[in-house]
């Protein structure tokens, strides 16, 4: 694919709720920040490795490169995902929901892991609620879901 | 599960990254509308369902009810989702991202579909890039994915 389409890709323009629920022109709502929420998951097993941001520019790069480019909240810049690691992803598929305010990208993530602290998904831990405390209180914890990391986050990341 | 319990279910203080991304405390993070992202999934084979939010209030009542419970953001208010057709959904499981402020819920979708529109997912196009038109341009287009709708939507939210 060719970056240089990106600018070149049209969305439709979002006119009433039938339209844009029924029918098949791509009409993306972004919010008062510019962003619609994107959800990574695996194409092989549907193992949902992240969820992120994208604004327009960014959205259109992902359709142009067929590579998930994200938009980065604490850093608000293009984030074109593994381009330093390596661990980029493959966009097999991009769906979009009924209101079109969120997508779903089927990917193949190369290299180990999709979520920088080393772990193949950000959702790496599961909420548990703890028995009841002296108070009355029932504290939600987090339990691991992975026996281990899938690759070593800080050797990745050094420079 | 009972929902009197919602009350008095305790999200753990967001202290440094560090602990929020490798600590086993839940601490929630909502954002500046006080709301985080859920991603309901099929607990059995991954689909993604839908994409919606849930406030402190209603997460709470996810975990105590052990049904999805989301805060509808057109609507303003609590949104137990099925509660008035039955379309309820069992949570298997809640887990959480690194950062903590995105959900996904593994879930067992009760009735036909999670989307009000009839079909099984809220991800029922997938985006398409059409050819060059005489301008330059391509139009970015939808595609549907699944060959029929698995329930009627209008039979069910008759009243």
């Amino acid at each position: 694919m060719d970056p240089l389409i990106a600018d070149r890709i049209q969305f439709s323009p979002r006119r009433d709720a039938e339209t844009v629920e029924a029918g098949l022109g791509f009409a993306p709502k972004f919010d008062a920040a510019g962003l619609i929420t994107a959800v990574a998951v695996d194409a092989d097993d549907g193992t949902v490795l992240m969820v992120a941001y994208m604004n327009a520019a960014s959205l259109r790069l992902t359709l142009a490169l067929g590579e998930a480019v994200y938009f980065s909240r604490s850093r608000q810049e293009i984030w074109h995902k593994g381009k330093t690691s390596g661990h980029t992803q493959e966009v097999v598929e991009v769906l979009a929901d009924c209101d079109q305010d969120a997508l779903v990208l089927r990917v193949r993530q190369r290299g180990a892991g999709a979520c920088h602290t080393g772990y193949r998904s950000c959702f790496f831990r599961r909420v548990a609620l703890a028995g009841e405390g002296a108070d009355g209180c029932q504290a939600a914890g987090l339990v691991p879901v992975y026996a281990e990391k899938c690759y070593d986050a800080a050797a990745v990341y050094r420079k």
